[in-house]
């Protein structure tokens, strides 16, 4: 009976009208009470600077903040404006991408505050010390679960979202611990740490939520002409400040330097093989917006591990231009396969966007690792790239090649494991998710206008028709 | 009789065609003759920099444009993208809404320039030397004016705007320099000084201006559903460059990266609030767009004052979540009846935003310096933060908290009765203003393009009634 | 025959399922190619730089990448967003505007990397060494084309804007080589080198394809409401980043401060003058979109020259109060007359915007540079504003003028002749361009979402005829 169906599905959706507060309330309160007794600032932003800067005899100018702060900010538009954005495509679900987008962001960078904080900054007084490269890579962190969210758009809840949110930074912080500080991987722009976690995190959970009647929301699962033009500011607010996201949290000097160029010569390469691919397997060769606002930004996300390294800029350009070409095919005959044959359906094909490229990234990064030699960085120059300093201070390239790829599997573990366990409890019919005729609509979460726009037209044309009859 | 009425009101709109051109041509004309008799570059923007870099022994890196640019761009940035934006949710006013804003900053920062040069930077020679610093201050100037359009958008005409703006220019530098340089409050991201002012000025002027039929526009005073996510484009750039804004002018090192970190919390904080109250007080939990796009900003405008003081991490996620949950009540609640019963007709919300918020940023500030410590801040880190140097090198933190509450007075002060006096110059029938049932509507002073979209699907529809009825 | 012309037509646009792919994978293939044989990392950018900054005694925060890299990504900005989304304003060719702009301004920086790298980055062993000033350069050269776009906008397919550009990135390398290099004029901001040239170049080129028949596509040759909010976020993205435009490669310290203050001024005034100049000639003294979508911005063009030199705050409004006048005069008389008597078709109105705006900043720039004194700049301010050294060690102020007006005199001949050639090779019918009645139509080069919406609103009253009927 259509009736009731109709009801359950209002039953659900009311749901969130009180665990949707409830959540928001409670995890920001224990936010507050875990920062009270983990958080403080750290000597760059403490008082107490004035002082450690005459003892280090250091100027004002070398405080960390004016080295990292305006690509801080880049990354800052990425997460808010970029992804936001970007997630704005559908007819009928703007709303609901680019504001979930900015709920689950806001929450997660406190959360990530903390659990990386604990993993990487805890002092020996058991506080938690933060500065400006803390909260870039808060940002980092909770891009990981906004790349899930891609896969998710449109067929879960907010309440869903915090949930995955939660459990995605916990796990990302875990996977950056080990792959970082344990096996000593280098992953400065996150190819692996972020984009192959967060992509496959976002795909397990979407095979575990798979939805055989989705087809019912068909009408609504496409775009109409002023959402693509929206969407193109979150492509290009991603593509433009990539380069930042890649040399954020590089080594002071040559390194940020090096990365941002290494990145945005990447990106210019991809935009020229996406439009190439797009063009070749449309009819007519239109060119679809999908791979426009999509795969253009792959080279970015495969510059991640190895943007810092001396990859060259011929280099960027190939990785590049395979990472065009590997993005738009994947729109174009993965994604409808995945849906079909693997029961995984992707809203954002975040597959092609960071997955596949994600892992292209870790195997660059790898590979030149692997190659690095003293000849191209100078003695100097190889420590402080990759960091042999300490109890790696024996480490050679060949063997840091091998960690490259520990890293990466670690990082397919934890996005496919995490995934499914995450998936297992998003499954419990307590999160008032949409029914399968109600995916991809604002109307189930927000308050939209409504549309008067046609219809004086009507009632004209009516008047116009009962005049013609008299 | 409706004709008359109607030619009136064309009347009216017809006045702008010589008053506007007048009043931009004029006011321009005036500010080229007071910059050629006043204004002159810094010793840190002028040529001889050179000359002074090696006499005090500095770098080029150590010129104050390298400490401040990024900031101040990000604060451009929210002057003409975010408030300009966050402006066009109106279904109709889009246009006025960020052409306005645009007008009205670029004519107030250059008066602001001026008006704060006077106050602050005049050098004994009788000129007014300008660097980076100014452009940001006359940047924060203008926003106090552009807060006071949010309460009037859609009833005014530009005339009146730039009126409106040359007068809160002038009050605001009064205001300021009485804050600042005589009471001696802290005000780094201008709680008091810019939100409070501005809010209660834009409000008094609002009050002022009380249209009792303004009902008759009612069928245009909503969104629809593209106006809403062209207004997300503000509510971001703010939301995200916030930092920027209260680090801005802050001190170089510890200061701007403090502030920074602190408004990035607090506006953290806020998100979460603002969801939990929107969801709770509305039907069926769905959330409301309105408090998406405004509340969640409130964090910052609180975090205004203590930016730069040690309010801890956990102090800010305890403001930023107080503001989210006043401001979205605020919403809800006190604007319908400040409307019926106050007779203050707020489009934007104002009061929520800036208003309430500035003065709980206030109080905030003052308890916070109250309760600085040596232990805190150590001995240079207190003397640094709060200025106790020169004539005030013997004050206090219990001192300096009083003189914030002071200060906070007299934002109250300025605005109010600010807002009066210039309300009343405002209601003088010589501005061109929109009649009752013209507001909201960028018909009366831009040429808008016509909507021929529907029309087509009409006459198809009409070829297919007369195809049947033959 | 109708039906004749319309399978021509469509057989046109065919064409570009074998060209445009072919064209992006050759070029790219080339590109990787001659970076893999030109290419390297700079000192500053390479990992060697621990070695040079010890061997020069710098600290890290004196690599050029945090002098630049603010400035930089503004300009990124510009070119992406600013540029693209100022292209939207039409109707129905928003995807081709953003979506063209994004494809040949990521082909042009790498092949105007690898030109500007020929002509002034050569090292003695054959390679040119990148950093981050060849990436804003880079930026700069792209600038150029994406101008010439402005004219063509919707008239030419995207092989000809990857001819257009290879073309233009080369004419400007040239021209940009004898213009600073060899006639030593200065233009920080390109008013001469990128504005004058990119202008008189689209004009020209769109003098060579114009088209007698367009008036069939009229009805798609303007804006509608949503799509002239779109153009204003370009327009406010070029307004704001333009300071970092003009200021991006100036010298390090006083010059860099000094030209974001001037163009700040120069685009406030701008404002003012645009806004009377629009309202004034409008019926009811209306504004006009398209005024203060591009009018607007005439004084950062103006100011791109004089940028670094001593122009003096009243100065910069002077110039502003100028172009406004001159740039809405040219919207209103120049470019209607342009197109009715000189066959100059302008979509975007370039003279208006680049091309006389352009041409008064390199007067600005020759008076200013001719009046330049001792008594003004100090001696050294001299030198270093101006750059006499080495060969150019006994130049006077005067005959610096006289090499700037001589620069303008090259740049305005550039651009012509070379617009010329290069439209006489785009005429060529072999390039796929749209016919007349299918000019500025999203349709012909991409995959366009169907609008559906006005569609259940027909069906509905449908049936409520049919049920009336019965």
């Amino acid at each position: 009976n259509i009736n009731c169906k109709e009801m359950c599905d209002r039953e659900k959706n009311t749901n969130v009208h009180l665990s949707l507060p409830a959540v928001c309330i409670v995890w920001q309160t224990a936010m507050i009470i875990l920062f009270g007794v983990f958080m403080r600032y750290d000597h760059e932003s403490d008082a107490h600077w004035v002082e450690h800067r005459k003892h280090s005899n250091l100027t004002d100018i070398e405080n960390d903040f004016y080295f990292r702060y305006p690509s801080f900010q880049d990354v800052h538009v990425m997460i808010f404006v970029g992804f936001g954005f970007l997630m704005t495509f559908l007819k009928r679900y703007s709303f609901g991408g680019v504001g979930f987008n900015f709920l689950i962001a806001a929450f997660g960078l406190q959360w990530a505050l903390l659990m990386q904080g604990w993993f990487h900054w805890l002092d020996a007084d058991g506080k938690i010390r933060i500065g400006i490269e803390n909260l870039i890579n808060a940002d980092f962190c909770v891009a990981g679960c906004l790349i899930a969210y891609g896969a998710l758009l449109g067929k879960v809840s907010p309440v869903q979202l915090m949930v995955l949110t939660l459990f995605g930074i916990t796990l990302f912080a875990v996977e950056e611990f080990i792959i970082i500080s344990v096996i000593h991987a280098r992953d400065a722009g996150g190819s692996m740490v972020i984009h192959t976690f967060g992509g496959y995190y976002g795909l397990s959970v979407s095979w575990m939520l798979y939805r055989p009647n989705l087809h019912q929301s068909s009408r609504l699962q496409g775009s109409v002409y002023h959402s693509d033009v929206f969407a193109m500011i979150g492509t290009l607010f991603l593509w433009m400040f990539w380069p930042s996201f890649n040399s954020a949290i590089c080594d002071h000097g040559d390194g940020q330097h090096r990365a941002a160029i290494n990145t945005y010569l990447c990106l210019a390469s991809t935009v020229l093989t996406t439009v190439a691919i797009s063009s070749l397997f449309q009819k007519h060769g239109k060119l679809d917006m999908v791979h426009i606002q999509n795969s253009t930004l792959a080279g970015g996300v495969a510059a991640g591990t190895a943007a810092e390294f001396m990859l060259m800029p011929y280099g960027c350009l190939i990785v590049g231009f395979c990472c065009g070409i590997i993005s738009t095919l994947g729109y174009i005959f993965l994604t409808p396969f995945m849906e079909k044959h693997l029961k995984i359906q992707d809203t954002c094909g975040i597959h092609n966007l960071h997955a596949m490229p994600g892992v292209v990234g870790g195997i660059v990064g790898a590979i030149t690792a692997a190659s690095a030699s003293i000849e191209v960085y100078g003695h100097e120059g190889l420590v402080n790239t990759f960091d042999f300093m300490d109890k790696f201070k024996d480490m050679v390239p060949t063997t840091q090649g091998g960690h490259q790829a520990a890293g990466l599997c670690v990082a397919l573990c934890f996005g496919i494991g995490g995934g499914i366990i995450v998936g297992a409890i998003l499954r419990l019919p307590i999160w008032g998710d949409p029914a399968d005729d109600n995916c991809f609509d604002d109307e189930t979460y927000w308050e939209v206008p409504e549309e008067e726009e046609s219809i004086p037209t009507i009632l004209q044309y009516n008047n116009h028709v009962q005049n013609k009859d008299m």
